[in-house]
């Protein structure tokens, strides 16, 4: 482990409100939003976890966790939360080596959990239709390191998929459903199917259209998180909470109904 | 990916109400409840995905995945749910080639979740203060097939770690706080600490003693799951659910307040 | 108020589990299950407030307040829970003296509850299509001495209401968007619907047929309660928790749209 | 039931955003905030139930509901939300001609709820130590057409209650195990305890202090809420939930532990 900030490095800056900044040392002088101009390169020979003023901001210096990069994107659709995101990895046991299909990229924040979830020897195959979204996810996977376990394809997945013996396939579309007969196709035998679906009446089609497969272990779960804030006068949970993100539909494949 | 169940295989068999039982085909017949007298090398040969009669009752055969593992653990104590064990891995960043630190044992269920996240080339190091929880979560990480990946010390966190440069370090014991100390010495620079406490004083506690040390982004998270019941009447939450399970507190260190 | 048990007093008996039974001291001598073999006349005479012994059994004696009314109640459907209850009084704003109609009577549960809030003056409409389900909640309602204030009718609400200028109409029937229309009708300016339902698909219905009429204020709530357990070891929220009970649905008339 | 608005009348306006003013219409012509200049006497002769034009915003006009006059309270200190003051009241089973205590006043949003439970012939006494606080919730109480059942008095409940043979007793104030005693004393045979309080530590030392005296049924509850959205595109939880408003800890006085 490094104890010095060197060349080539990706670090996380870190706020005093825990606001979280990526950066690549090698990289240009630029402008970051919530940081003001910097020379990546100034940040080389910084002692890690020490304290560093940047203009007039002080921020912790620190190698950047999965955690930081999910909470650093640039976002453009919703994204899948890393709660979420971790009860997908989870459930669906992914593991590195596996071969994982995602639709669609939205900010590339799921892909970036799966990939980082498969490497070094898996691959992450994401579908997605809109060339613009994949533009900006791509971006987002790049600067997170993970492009090399990515492969992603400007296709439909409720036409058709290419890929066979698939380990999990996970749908963040607005009609999972329509690919579900593809989906069985792709997975390998005791493959996970996982849908992200923010509509009841999308779990209820989702989960009607798998019951006409053979696919067992059929559930649907809402993640609710709340925070706890512990402070002199005493705790209590947070007023501040996010009431719904999506619910998770499962399943898995089997041979014989 | 093997199409039959072969020498050697450890399996996963799935009733009809999707109760899990793993069986290893090389092990003696033995009588195990829920399936019955099981001659495990019977096992091989058959389909997998396919469906199989056992004594009068009906098992779908599989690869286990970490879930089932976790699912089909025997319970000693209460365990560290899928749900905060998903929390815990993603949240501290656990990645193959870590070094974790985890006290106590309980049933071995958190230890084969990170065991499983570690491997093939980090470990988990294990303490705990009584004998007997450590030998029946042994059995449990051996059933998983996660021992080698898993070092298990008779010790007390609070009184000292050997260990140093630990990438993260997850207390499940009843007195987290009196660990704080010892945990920062024994973490790297940027390393996660994770407490799980059923109680809001236990919370309370750590974090007040958290503040003490150099640690950064303190935070406390409770997580609810509720099931989703599609049928074929309608949809709506279960009316079943656990209500608690336990807070989540983690921590990050740094050198300098 | 009184400080002696009295004859034609009504009162409860709480277990030491707090479990509640309702008796009148003018009954007959009868086997409660729970409680044994009772001569209701015995308990005449006894300080309220104080503790006796019936069988081997301890038992507090006290007024019954609304909350025993409802907790004591013979159950056959899956009643309207207490905290739901409470919800819709204050929501529609269920007053003395109003005239508030409500279908099905299930076991009375709510019924109860909303002739408590418009007593003394005010009535309570009860439609029921099943003769079963009026005897056994007539029961409830006469034990908990509110009959005088409900007045129940054989009839199916989607087909007809012969009331007009009711305060509020609350539902808790398997298809309440076929009675919106009636509802409409029925309702003064300014009066509440409601309407209970369990499933997803219900509340779209319900909604959208809403739309439809002179309604404004158009808002589905979900209500969950968690215990919190306070013990000398400290504490938390319960594990025990009801997931679900139903989605309430409500709306206010008005003339324009 | 009036068709139209009289002289004398106190009317809600509601928008089409659904927020809600309170108008007395013997009142004088005044700036509302979010209404405009407006001479309440021009809206008398409307039609309840019809859309009316102020300014250039559109109104619907009503009688204001007790829903109605909770939403439209000049709040100054957080209140307790109707939903908490919902269960309250159902819990404490408060009913016309009850006294009930309450301390702190806060904005008054509970005692306009107690106000109305306990009309036409029960009485609130509600103590406070702020003067201004007492003055802030005098305007909002007399507002709401209820302050003929309110009783204020200037007095620390924790000091003494003057009071006996109360049916209630709630409590919103920082410390409520210092007033338990006078509680006890103050309540009759089978009355009611509630202290409302955000923080876990409140919780638990009002609790631990329930225990020493003679109370029963010491129960701590959190009522947690959430809307579901109904659109064209589907249904869903709200995205927007308040994460937590306060414990109610619940008790009753019997004579005999």
């Amino acid at each position: 482990m490094k104890k010095f900030v060197e060349k080539d490095d990706v670090v996380v800056l870190i706020d005093l409100n825990f606001r979280k900044y990526i950066v690549y040392t090698n990289g240009k002088t630029d402008k970051i939003k919530g940081v003001g101009v910097l020379n990546p390169s100034t940040l080389i020979g910084n002692e890690y976890g020490k304290k560093l003023e940047i203009g007039n901001k002080q921020f912790w210096i620190l190698s950047p966790s999965l955690q930081d990069k999910l909470q650093s994107l640039h976002r453009r659709a919703q994204i899948i939360l890393p709660r979420d995101a971790a009860h997908i990895l989870m459930y669906c046991s992914v593991e590195p080596g596996q071969h994982v299909l995602e639709a669609g990229i939205g900010s590339g924040s799921l892909t970036i959990a799966l990939a980082s979830a498969v490497a070094p020897n898996g691959k992450i195959i994401s579908y997605d239709i809109r060339e613009d979204f994949i533009e900006h996810a791509l971006k987002n996977i790049r600067k997170a390191g993970l492009d090399r376990y990515v492969s992603i394809k400007t296709k439909d997945v409720t036409e058709s998929i290419g890929e066979k013996e698939l380990d999990a396939v996970i749908l963040d579309i607005p009609n999972p459903w329509e690919a579900i007969e593809n989906v069985w196709d792709a997975l390998k035998v005791g493959g996970y199917f996982c849908a992200y679906s923010p509509l009841t009446s999308q779990v209820e089609k989702t989960v009607k259209e798998l019951w006409k497969h053979r696919f067992i272990e059929i559930k649907t779960f809402e993640n609710i998180q709340r925070e706890m804030i512990v402070s002199t006068h005493g705790t209590r949970p947070s007023f501040d909470m996010l009431g719904h993100t999506g619910y998770l539909t499962f399943a898995r494949k089997i041979l014989q109904p």
